[in-house]
């Protein structure tokens, strides 16, 4: 029995999310576990960093295993990736430690929100990125960003469906470049709640566009009032974009 | 009542193809429909220039209707992708003459099949092009190009479910792009049977990987023997390039 990582980037546009749910519901954990049990002749768990919603893409999720039989770990990600529909792939394979946890063991998570300013609809960008009609004040996101960044109760920046006692969190940074008509936001923390980043961008947004001032932005950090944060953006344009372990 | 032509550029992965089929099926047809009725309040039928299968795109497809309330046509593209979802843009908006049709006037066809000959594996790719991991020989394919060039009978190059008796076509011409890792095969005709573009390029990746002879291709071509073409190459690398009146 070896404990494998796997480096896992999928498009999320027909998964209902990284999570397994019925033998009905498309779902990445799912078609991972189905082709790990063609190679290995029985069901393996397969254990994200963590979930990914319906629509949210990957460019790096990592998830562990234990395989019960002796491929070389060499070979796994070729056949992996034989076993898996186009929409997901396998781009890195390792062994670890059997006391290793893709969950649990993770110190840094990076996710990725892009944004699109064109007002040309293209077709073929829907459901990789958020289309946003509004001009946006750089200056004034950079404000609002150096404010939500740090440790905080993220209790204003979350779903109300979160399941946790414990909002308090760490953003490292959120960097955000502009390239042409394109910003890319990169928020690293070391672990985010439901919807946490999309209401971070939400808020971002939304200071930029001049609907929601700085004074909201600390008061929805400091009273938890997710009232006085922004919208939440849409799933496409969220990225997965690395973990640290 | 005024008769308007519409230019539309979509993402085919998630319609069941151009063609309305019932109230629950997602089409493109069905999409602009329904769009159109919101601004017009009835309903009005819409004519593309041919039908897509289910996961081919359009970069430019063209489709007429007639227009019964009075929008200036400056605001018409607007207005309807306002309404029309994320995958479906219109691109350019014309008045015609009453007698024009958008099936019947039109003059030249142009399709492009995109693959890609990389071996790693991209998931944002997957609904987009062709993956082939053989090695293509260049002039191998276009000796074939040349041969399915012309008017010909075209029924070796047809999947049986084509409803028509008359089978002759002119190919214009095929041109073969290679950019990086990418080809683009521009199959330009006076019209096309059911899936025969997709033989044509699956015909030509049959010669260039060396598992058909050029001895077959003009079997198929003079005998209309389906078996001696290439394979039907898959939906997602189709895109309907132009249309020309």
């Amino acid at each position: 029995m070896k404990r494998i990582l796997l480096t896992i980037s999928y498009d999320g546009a027909n998964f209902y999310g990284w999570q397994k749910q019925n033998e009905e519901t498309r779902t990445v954990q799912g078609e991972l576990e189905k082709a790990i049990e063609i190679i290995s002749g029985e069901h393996c768990e397969v254990y994200g960093s963590g979930r990914t919603d319906a629509g949210v893409h990957a460019l790096a999720q990592t998830a562990h295993f234990d395989l019960p039989v002796n491929i070389p770990i060499s070979r796994l990600a070729d056949v992996l990736n034989n076993l898996l529909p186009g929409d997901i792939a396998i781009t890195n394979v390792e062994e670890v430690a059997p006391s290793f946890h893709a969950r649990f063991s993770i110190k840094k998570k990076c996710y990725r929100y892009v944004i699109n300013t064109s007002k040309i609809k293209d077709p073929f960008l829907a459901s990789r990125m958020a289309f946003v009609k509004y001009p946006l004040d750089e200056e004034k996101m950079l404000k609002a960003a150096s404010l939500i960044e740090g440790e905080h109760d993220f209790q204003g920046f979350c779903s109300a469906a979160t399941c946790t006692d414990d909002f308090v969190r760490k953003v490292y940074s959120i960097k955000i470049t502009k390239e042409d008509e394109l910003y890319y936001f990169d928020v690293e923390g070391n672990g985010f709640l439901y919807n946490m980043v999309r209401i971070i961008v939400g808020t971002l947004v939304d200071v930029g566009r001049g609907k929601l001032s700085l004074e909201s932005v600390k008061e929805a950090l400091e009273f938890g009032d997710r009232s006085k944060a922004g919208v939440t953006m849409p799933a496409g344009g969220l990225y997965l974009k690395y973990t640290k372990y």
